[in-house]
């Protein structure tokens, strides 16, 4: 008797949750310390110090019917959105007001907020593959339909000729991803300055708006001094979705933010669409503790060199057993090429030896697995060994 | 440009904006002290000291990357939920498990879980007027169709006869809210009684499902003794929503749960479901922190006494005034006949005293109009005195 659209869903999850039990199965046999998990994008450095130090503050120096009461605005505190547009001027040399800031239920929840207050049924909603498998559900809740553009396994950056010829009249978003999950790529700006063209183009050819949903959870996950750009200063109809589930290592308490700046078509009503989205869709506020925190922490981020090292690591180890791998320059992901064409056949064999990965079809782009290395540095040097054995069967 | 189906939803949004804007000018103007503001129900009791107490403690004695990382499930902590469940089945002598239990962002995310768990576009969802007005939105979220039971004035208790009249072969869902917002009417063991014959009874006429759903976040706040039958006693095919935003004074916070028990039809699917649904409607899961802080608050409750008071106080001050009221036994809201048919045109008059109250339009019970007593007790003594000016008008 569940709803029709949820039993699809519901079979489809089974699958996840399967592997997830076939974890503990696998460490209830073998140890925990013995399998090689590397399936969950589950951060495992913690948050900063300054987190716990804020609660305090917090709870210390607070009204509690202020500090755990509804806020005033479903958009957030006032003072909270304030400091956020703040930080971000100073970081990226925007010009944003509190106004524009709308404090979210992490990025998942900001996003859909934000498709929510845009998609009308049947509206296109455009993605670059390999993409977070979420975008499909999210689009769906609100009858859009999801548009896939074919991945380049070259580069992991978007294909833009196949992405201008996919665009039509009833594309209302586009949404990307960088640092992307599962490839850790990052766009270039010449990626960036081209796609915006080609917006642009089409805006004007078809008379429509064509909104730019960029997904920023691993923003601040950048390796070798590579810079993200910040998208709103290359497209006006930009919207920001940011996470500090990464950031400051706060996954579980669901906080995050969404930016409709003033360039964006009709901001004004979209703000308030959002606001009231997230309302009805029971979010009503950002956990209000979890706001003021982040508002304590704008400077503050968590221990990168503990992921890079995962990075270099893990990237040269399966460089040495014969792994094919685009290396990474944000986020916590190694989207490895799959030694035989059906990668959920490699991800099977790598059971065997307690490795579990993630199937590339689960991000449109079959024929590769996702590693998160968001794990312990031991899993890594530990996991190697394995990793070499499995290799054998292949190369 | 924004979805079609928000425009309407912005419009009526800017009305309720446009009396939280005349509260702030009104106190702009005559100082917050001289404005009674009845219009909001953000508890103004602060949270019990445990909370205070349970935060620190987690915070001290956990490890933060799990305190605040993803919970494995969706549904929460294991631990959280098989505390809540035990907790529930002390009070109520109900045998609950873990796993009927999902942890929510508060009711309203319980709610949107559950609906989108359960609603087909076109399925009916039955409410009794008056009603908390979100539930027309999150039925349509869903694109369910929401059917009204009129208000029975006299007694606020549900009207059966059109109940049994109004429950179709296309009727999914009963949403009930007991202690009641906007009444602080609790429904009787004999309406519930009631209430359940006629739901089994057309589920056997039509070979139907119908899923009472029971939104509970007023459980806790009741008075003079009285109880809130537990639901799922009496109707196999209960899902009860609670929320700590009034129990615990955390309604910024997003804390609450779904009750999925085993006696409910296709319990196991729905229990999937309803996990799913957490995961693809952007909640994810409950806010980590606050899942630990409840289950270390099980058996704390907010000062019911400080609500009693304001209760007994404005009750009897507006008797006094000529108003006509039913007394409510729980919650924290007066609903008072408004003395003109036209309540908006007394809601109106009402601001010339500073007093700002909600139109019964709004729970779609028009010619009434809703006091919040959750507000200071001095709130209440000085706005007697104006109430009185006002029954002038009228009496």
């Amino acid at each position: 008797m569940i709803a029709k659209k949820m039993k699809h869903m519901v079979a489809n999850s089974s699958a996840i949750r399967a592997m997830f039990e076939e974890g503990n199965r696998l460490a209830g046999i073998y140890g925990a310390e013995n399998v090689f998990d590397f399936s969950l994008g589950n951060p495992n450095v913690p948050a900063p110090e300054a987190v716990k130090k804020a609660i305090f503050e917090l709870l210390e120096g607070s009204d509690p019917v202020v500090l755990h009461g509804y806020t005033n605005s479903n958009s957030g505190y006032a003072d909270v959105r304030e400091a956020v547009a703040t930080s971000l001027n100073d970081r990226f040399g925007t010009s944003f007001e509190g106004k524009n800031i709308v404090m979210t239920v992490g990025a998942a929840g900001g996003l859909n907020v934000i498709l929510k207050s845009l998609i009308n049924p049947g509206d296109e909603v455009i993605v670059f593959a390999p993409y977070f498998g979420e975008y499909r559900s999210y689009t769906s809740n609100y009858d859009g339909v999801l548009v896939e553009i074919s991945p380049d396994t070259d580069t992991f950056q978007p294909k833009l000729n196949e992405f201008e010829q996919k665009i039509t009249p009833k594309t209302k978003a586009v949404i990307v991803n960088t640092p992307n999950n599962p490839t850790g790529v990052v766009y270039s700006e010449e990626t960036i300055q081209k796609m915006a063209a080609i917006m642009e183009a089409k805006q004007k050819e078809y008379g429509t708006e064509i909104y730019l949903i960029s997904d920023e959870p691993y923003r601040e996950l950048v390796y070798d001094g590579v810079e993200v750009p910040y998208l709103t200063k290359y497209y006006a109809n930009t919207v920001v979705g940011y996470s500090y589930s990464k950031s400051l290592s706060l996954p579980g308490e669901r906080i995050g933010y969404l930016v409709i700046p003033d360039e964006v078509a009709d901001s004004e009503d979209l703000r308030s669409a959002a606001n009231v989205a997230t309302r009805i869709l029971g979010f009503v506020n950002a956990p209000t503790l979890q706001q003021k925190v982040v508002a304590k922490c704008l400077n503050e981020k968590t221990d990168i060199s503990y992921y890079d090292r995962n990075r270099e690591t893990l990237y040269a180890g399966l460089r040495d057993c014969g792994f094919e791998c685009i290396k990474p320059e944000g986020a916590f992901y190694l989207f490895v090429k799959s030694p035989v064409e059906d990668e959920k056949a490699f991800c099977e064999a790598g059971k065997k030896y307690n490795i579990l990965m993630v199937p590339g079809s689960s991000f449109a782009c079959p024929g590769y697995v996702r590693l998160a290395y968001c794990v312990s540095y031991e899993t890594i040097v530990n996991a190697l060994p394995k990793f070499k054995e499995l290799a054998k069967e292949y190369f």
